[in-house]
């Protein structure tokens, strides 16, 4: 049953009126209800500070629901100088889980602290270049994910209204708060684990997916840590996310001398432990396998996966650094560190 | 080396000014470069049809990047009575890959035709509410994956100034257009391979998880159409995405007494497998399993999971639909059936 796309006959709706010139005004509501338009900016803006009666209040609500009245945001952050806009650009590697729940967290977090959280599609724009087009939408702090703004693009943003620039990335970047995430620590853990449990040909997988090299670079980079000055060797070992290219590393494993690997993740092990498997090679007796991540998926392998937990700050720490952020622009940017990592060893390692 | 937020000491930054004054209007560079400001606002926003000479442009743009000025897209969508944003809440279900590629892609064709794509948190805001929340960004479209939106919420953002609503789920919601997601087909190929192959007593996991009940349902709905008047029966079989309710439910499994499973997508499928296996229940022989969304996992499984794959129309094509609804706001609601489905057989059935 392929995909077709089928125009399915509705009944025809009812003429809709001309779309600009029906939209409500906050006057239209004003003279429904009875009161000034200034009442009705303080009622729906929900401003606390202004004094006004509950049966007003209760009057301008019905008359905006009656006309089908919203504030109008861009207006009131115009009228502000600011808007609660916290803009986050879509990250441009692919989103694992953990990352995805930490994302979740932060965002019901803003929300709590009444910013309005909006994830930007960053497709095809880079750097400076995407920072201008963030800084369009007047955002009241932006909260960068990975590698890519420089401080031009911090800059640009600040002198558009941006009170925050938070950056998740590797490094600090000069004119932004950065949350360093060196995943360094993560090959270091799988690094120590792998030596003190007596292997020495340590084999590093570097995923081929494009947006990944910020995270596998500063892996392997640990891995090295962690066994420099030892008797231990590291070897790269680039590898596609493919059944073929696995297949073709497990085919030369025996000539690689390895008896250790850690495979960036857990779904890198997957791939390669079942390639080393359908290849005969023994694990973890002839080679041991570490993956990165802690998913389900690890629990479910034979044998169970041995990986590295990432430990990720709290949404509400980031949120709150954010928040503080926002109240005190002038301040001088923080960094802090914010990945820990520990090994959960299970039966591949 | 579990996690610990650690203030990194960072040289002090110069004083910014004060945030809010110091933003550069079109007023400066307009004074900077000796133009006029609507000269400044067609240039910087690529208005094709007025001429201005190249140098003049090249004067615009070169006083803007000195001053950092970046355009106000709130500031222009108020004067022009609508923005070219469309706004996409972020689904309320767990995103898989095949998902998000669809996502990524309908961006980049949006971006083409130049919009901008936000994607709204949604948390904690229901319905009707949330599409109060949406309107007050006043996106020229709004495209709505999953269920919950209702009639309502759709006339709250058209009489905000929405030209387009767009709902990607299960059914059709009064003055939307509808990409119809039917989850039927996949439940229904399911079905039917697994009664060809001579199947009769199939199960079909119901995860537990929130959100997913929006597709659990019709899939299983699909199964039991596809055998409806046969000898077949159908078994509904909930299931929480952990191992130890997939040992439970492994452990009657003979009780069951069933020849087949479809397990809603290929993680369960991982997931059951393995608790069957370790069940001591030969797969195919004695159960067969069909997973959903042709995932790699599933080639790396032994036996090879045999799969539903779905097929989702382009993002090029979806993009065309809100362009075209954007550009006819009057025109009657469109609604096309886009889910397609088709079984790709291995070992596992």
């Amino acid at each position: 049953m392929p995909y077709v796309m089928v125009q399915i006959p509705n009944p025809p709706a009812p003429a809709l009126p001309a779309p600009t010139r029906s939209v409500p005004t906050s006057a239209d509501v004003a003279r429904l209800a009875g009161v000034s338009r200034a009442t009705v900016s303080y009622v729906l803006n929900n401003a606390r500070a202004v004094r006004i009666s509950e049966p007003t209040r209760r009057r301008v609500r019905e008359a905006a629901r009656e006309l089908g009245y919203v504030p109008h945001a861009a207006a009131r952050s115009l009228r502000a100088g600011h808007s609660r806009m916290v803009l986050m650009p879509a990250p441009a590697f692919p989103v694992g889980p953990l990352y995805s729940r930490f994302i979740n967290e932060l965002q019901a977090a803003l929300c709590l602290l009444d910013y309005t959280v909006v994830q930007y599609g960053t497709v095809g724009a880079h750097d400076d270049e995407a920072a201008r087009a963030w800084a369009e939408l007047r955002p009241v702090a932006v909260l960068v994910p990975g590698a890519g703004l420089g401080p031009q693009g911090v800059e640009v943003l600040k002198r558009s209204g941006a009170r925050a620039v938070v950056t998740l990335g590797p490094e600090t970047v000069e004119g932004a708060h950065a949350l360093l995430m060196d995943h360094d620590v993560v090959g270091y853990s799988a690094g120590a684990h792998l030596f003190d449990t007596g292997r020495r040909r340590i084999g590093v997988v570097v995923p081929g997916e494009a947006g990944l090299d910020t995270f596998s670079a500063p892996r392997l980079a640990g891995v090295r840590a962690a066994v420099r000055g030892t008797d231990a060797t590291v070897v790269e070992l680039p590898l596609a996310h493919e059944e073929e290219a696995a297949a073709g590393l497990a085919a030369r494993w025996r000539e690689l001398g390895l008896d250790a690997v850690f495979t960036y993740n857990d779904e890198y092990a997957m791939l390669l432990m079942r390639a080393l498997q359908d290849a005969g090679i023994r694990i973890p007796e002839e080679t041991a396998v570490v993956g990165a991540d802690d998913l389900m998926l690890g629990r479910l392998l034979r044998p169970r996966l041995s990986t590295v937990r990432l430990e990720l700050p709290s949404g509400q720490e980031l949120a709150d650094l954010v928040d503080r952020a926002v109240r005190e622009p002038g301040a001088a940017p923080e960094a802090h560190k914010v990945l820990g990592a520990s090994v959960i060893r299970r039966d591949s390692s």
